[in-house]
């Protein structure tokens, strides 16, 4: 068999059985090889941004790795941002990246470049370039057991095209499961001695130890000491909704944030870093954690989050406890003429279908979407992990593909859908059950209010003109019908709710573009920073309610 | 003034005066300055690989940089794509990355990368990260050194928030314009010497050697020593047309670039390297100079290619020679029932304007673009100069803003537009003269020919899956309506020509989607590989018959 014979059976012994593609020349026998393999799925992405994020959110809900298929260092760049994504969300990803024949590289033809330097810049722990027909499957078992180690990795394997098409390949046997240990004795006592203690302590829970059984180990430990349990700002998987113990998601805005968290004595990590702003903004700390907050951690990434947790739990002896659970709770059904951003959230909340997958890149337009979906029936929340935007449409392929019996769907601001909007075709081609919401309200919103943040208010026409989308305005249905996925815009809460009670009830993809204000406009978006910076001398109940109004 | 405005003045006053951006936070103060610098254009891209590419474009056709404006490492790979095309043709960009404050970046926030490394990947001549806000203008006036001169590189200066928005920014003057050397003596004398000596000699032309006054020379010194003009295969911008020298392009396929090298005894470089095929094909070379050719370099692309070809014809004494143009010849209105690809191109030859600007990634379908253009009116050539596909929409936003007054014609393929299909919108904002094709085949169709020639002939189902494009078909004239450009779907020969008369005659963009069968397929498509192997032993004017079938 040649290189990519043994390459894809290598893979499919492994238990990858998806690849996300876009190939060129280059990859051909790889291609040409996929009919080798019944067990390999391969999804074709008309844009390698589509491929990479799809890889993304198949990893989050399968649990394993799928592999991306791309043509050379631009094919990778091309893939870069949603790899980002990727790698800050500590999620599993195989790269293929297809290169000229090994005695063709020197020869700096149109495509060559240095695709190990790019590779580097996502995949720190995997690059390699393979050399020999003869050891490429072992080069590809190596650069799995990276991805699919703790914490989860993107792994680059760079393939010459001789490599591909030369005889003599060996498949290799499935390596083992990678098992990630648990945190040590002397760690899970002073923490035991810590939340004894009576001091106040929250916790910071991400990755891994954001799933359901961590969740009730966390909720367990909190109920018994009073602990304070907060998530990570932007979740690779956060299992949420009714029957599922709460979590408080970090603000994204550190001046929230940092209320959040005043009054904390103590902050234990778990598969999370100590918090740190989004930006940096003239005058303001990165830094999140009060001064004077001790912090601790009970596991790093490279440990097992939900294991630890378990650990502990048995520690201080609560293990058996009932543990408290978010209570079924929908928001009614939006009223009144005039659709906002929050009525499209409280529709979400309302009509939420069990087991539901919910990709989050609405950006200011999601800020509701926390509160109105707390009690809804339980489903996963995939977030924007490491900021790069264009992240939600390739997600919610990758979930709907690990996930083919599960609802998905997918909530993108205008801005951020533009990024990557070629993967609607993907949805259709593949027939995949995602709703998109599009949250048209014709600009970079969170850049207007950003230029405050960032001290820059006395903004300009040409540069009020750089975060403005209205001119000419997106039609996010026209896009959709152009890609073959049918597509409504609505302007109405009622004309919401019936397209989303009617998309989620008719197989394969559907789009529903919702026309609302910005979340954050006017009065509102002139007066925050100044609200913001006066949330910390105010009154407690008085910051409490601002920040009920103003933070997700 | 803060360290955005002085960057905002310097470059202005040396001549920069277009940035392509796509902003975020880190790039707020930047985006601030633009209102204090009349001079600066900033011309928002949905996308970052529009933005790179219209940075490209406008390059080829002002002669002059124009500014990208990127946010972090993942914004700079959504841009590497287009950026590469850039290197690869000798093309100046300069790139402003904003990257998060000094202090911020060690905290390891969402978006924190290493973007030099992305960057060095397109950038090798120049990635700086500026430190300081007083030293912050000379940095950009060393990037923008190393940009504009020859070879015109991409250049890439990273810009952290804080040294943007510190005060202290001190501008400095417009640096000297750089000045490339000429030919050296020795090299000029040997050169006249082969000419001279009755040897079979033929010239490859490339980057500054295909605008039109060094092909005056090149044809001058062609006419008098009876050698053969070539131009590499892409051009980064090629003047032809009527009453203008003609030049041969190299093939595409590396087959009959070979039948296009055959019998020549010396092949001499102008700003260009020795051509080797695209990609490496098993059991096949990769350098098309035939054996026992002697390859000889005019000039380096570090040298002034016209004024070397000055320099030869003068010393052949042939500079005041009227050299061959290429006579006025336009093809008739196609007829017929059936909309091809071939109609496509001849009645874009019916009808091409005076002054033309054309973009050309039609791949397959433009096959014969060349032959039906040869005698229009005077037009210049933008082409894929890095195989990285999804160039033609953004260099025509860049083409049409440096030269407002020429119709920008952008020929693409339906694969390739997908790339950065997004560029529609920047069209449609800024109101270009830009007349977009769109050759919809519903197919990969370059790789059902690269799929037969890497000797994976044996495709099975699921292969020949991954080059289509048919399920579902792509509807850009529904695309183009939901980004704000008005577009016509055609599927006849006088539907296709009645379009492009009234488009071309009408301010603004436009698209027009042209339904064509893949230009090579079928029984076509089957033989291809039998043929072009056979060519080599093929009597000389059958093989010519069979090169002006088959290539461009």
């Amino acid at each position: 068999m040649n290189g990519a014979q043994a390459l894809m059976q290598t893979l499919t012994d492994a238990g990858i059985e998806v690849c996300f593609t876009n190939p060129g020349t280059s990859e051909m026998h790889f291609v040409a090889a996929l009919d080798d393999q019944p067990r390999m799925r391969a999804v074709l992405c008309l844009f390698e941004g589509v491929a990479t994020g799809a890889a993304d959110g198949y990893a989050r809900m399968a649990d394993k790795p799928a592999a991306t298929l791309l043509h050379l260092g631009c094919g990778l760049g091309n893939g870069l941002a949603n790899l980002h994504n990727a790698r800050k969300g500590k999620v599993p990803v195989l790269n293929i990246v297809g290169d000229h024949a090994t005695y063709h590289a020197p020869l700096d033809a149109q495509l060559q470049s240095d695709i190990e330097t790019v590779a580097r810049n996502v995949s720190p722990g995997f690059v390699r370039t393979a050399t020999q027909t003869g050891t490429l499957a072992q080069d590809a078992v190596d650069a799995l057991q990276v991805a699919r180690g703790r914490p989860g990795q993107v792994a680059t394997l760079i393939l010459p095209a001789d490599v591909s098409w030369s005889d003599g390949g060996q498949a290799v046997a499935p390596p083992p499961a990678p098992v990630a240990p648990v945190c040590d004795d002397t760690t899970l006592e002073s923490l035991v001695a810590l939340l004894q203690s009576g001091a106040r302590v929250a916790f910071l829970l991400g990755g891994q130890a954001l799933r359901e059984a961590a969740l009730v180990s966390a909720a367990r430990i909190a109920a018994h000491s009073g602990a304070k349990l907060f998530s990570e700002v932007f979740p690779t998987r956060l299992t949420r909704g009714a029957g599922v113990p709460a979590v408080e998601r970090m603000a994204y805005l550190a001046e929230l944030a940092s209320v959040q968290l005043r009054g904390f004595e103590h902050l234990v990590l778990v598969d999370a870093k100590a918090p740190v702003s989004f930006f940096a903004y003239p005058g303001k700390k990165s830094e999140l954690v009060p001064p004077g907050c001790q912090v601790h951690t009970l596991c790093s990434p490279e440990q097992d989050a939900a294991a630890s947790l378990t650990r502990l739990a048995q520690a201080l002896g609560v293990d058996a406890l009932t543990p408290p659970r978010s209570p079924a709770l929908r928001p009614s059904r939006p009223r009144g003429r005039k659709l906002t951003a929050e009525k499209v959230c409280k529709a979400i909340g309302h009509l939420l279908p069990e087991n539901a997958i919910v990709v989050d890149e609405a950006i200011t337009s999601g800020l509701m979407l926390p509160k109105f979906t707390a009690g809804a029936p339980r489903h996963d929340l995939l977030t924007l992990t490491g900021g790069a935007i264009g992240q939600a449409l390739p997600n919610a392929i990758g979930a709907a593909i690990a996930c083919p019996n599960r609802p998905v769907l997918a909530l993108v601001g205008d801005g951020s859908a533009m990024y990557t909007i070629q993967a609607l075709w993907t949805m259709a081609r593949e027939g995949l059950n995602v709703v998109t919401v599009i949250f048209n309200n014709a600009a970079y919103s969170v850049l207007n209010v950003e230029l405050s943040r960032v001290g820059a208010q006395e903004a300009g026409p040409k540069a009020k003109a750089q975060l403005d989308l209205s001119a000419p305005g997106l039609n996010f249905t026209a896009l959709a019908q152009g890609m073959g996925v049918p597509a409504t815009r609505v302007q109405s809460p009622e004309g919401f709710v019936q397209a989303l009670e009617r998309t989620l009830s008719t197989p394969g993809p559907h789009l529903i573009e919702a026309l609302v204000p910005p979340s954050l406009s006017g009065l509102k978006l002139k007066l925050l920073p100044t609200v913001l910076e006066s949330l910390e001398g105010l009154p407690a109940p008085v910051a409490r309610f601002l920040k009920r109004k103003l933070a997700p």
